[in-house]
């Protein structure tokens, strides 16, 4: 199982944005639902092995997450709307503290960061973090941590502090190439190539 | 500069589509407005030496070609919903042989894929290339030619037959995850990373 976590930091949670204005009303979440796009789809396929897990810090009400699971997840289709559609569903019902399925493969339950950090094992990227090509399969944690378009927060950077850091290529790109580059790293190691 | 052109197949060129279905309406216009994304935006920016040039095919009327620049392009936001209202404009308006600014850096023309190929020097990917990994920058064309979610066509094959064909890893992705992945190698050479 590869894990893909991304912290929405302005990313509405209580499901009253409109699927016509996801950067705005939505608060960049068209940025989390390229994140889910980009764990989860092959050219022609899902990627049974991966979840992809967005934590909606943008209010209205307290942190939620949110949890696609490629291994049952079903009818979503790549387009930012397709996912939009199943994360508005998730933020529509009641959550509790525990992951609560509300379709096959799409869960919701209200907690943050620090629980997440909890469950699995992650590593950040970093600008200055080692180049993730020099990093062994074995070396690779089982989850990637990304932030949206701002950088974590003081309180996230504690959080996160004794974690891996690696970095993907001199440019800093958008959340949803940094899980492209990741999974081909992953997709090459597995492979047995370079 | 570089050139990421994208064969859409099915894609809408009579500006008919609805903002609110890309997929079906516009004939998975939602994945061509990923690859706008993925070739023209970094973290915080715009790369201003790339253009996305969007090969549009699947009628009514006859094929047409919108391209964005990076260097000159404005008020062009990631989401797919941005660079869709882009297209629909571009082809909303009449257009001749020769591209026509329809906005600030997106112009539009009736052309497909064999002028393209006359004016530009591309590469190809191809699970059966060679890994892009091995090549170096001298090695790596001016721009790369890319398919939507369906194969080349036995007529695109025949116009393409002598370009140098590229792999980038052992699964196949989506044409904006082709994107990110050639971008990375591309800025790395250019870094002096590895």
């Amino acid at each position: 199982m590869v894990f893909f976590a991304v912290i929405g930091h302005q990313a509405k949670n209580d499901g009253s944005f409109n699927l016509n204005d996801l950067p705005g009303a939505g608060g960049r979440m068209d940025l989390l639902c390229r994140c889910v796009q980009a764990s989860l789809f092959l050219s022609h396929g899902i990627r049974e092995d991966a979840s992809c897990i967005l934590i909606l810090s943008g209010g209205p009400g307290p942190v939620k997450t949110v949890r696609f699971d490629g291994a049952s997840v079903r009818s979503l289709s790549p387009d930012e709307r397709s996912s939009a559609s199943f994360i508005k569903k998730s933020l529509e019902i009641p959550a509790g503290n525990l992951f609560r399925e509300v379709t096959p493969g799409v869960l919701v339950r209200k907690a943050g960061l620090e629980t997440l950090l909890g469950e699995h094992q992650f590593g950040v990227l970093d600008e200055h973090g080692i180049d993730i090509r020099n990093a062994s399969v074995e070396e690779l944690p089982e989850g990637f941590l990304l932030s949206d378009h701002q950088n974590f927060t003081a309180e996230e950077e504690l959080l996160i502090r004794e974690l891996p850091r690696y970095s993907l290529g001199p440019q800093v790109v958008h959340a949803d190439h940094a899980i492209v580059l990741l999974w081909n790293e992953i997709d090459r190691r597995r492979s047995g190539w370079n």
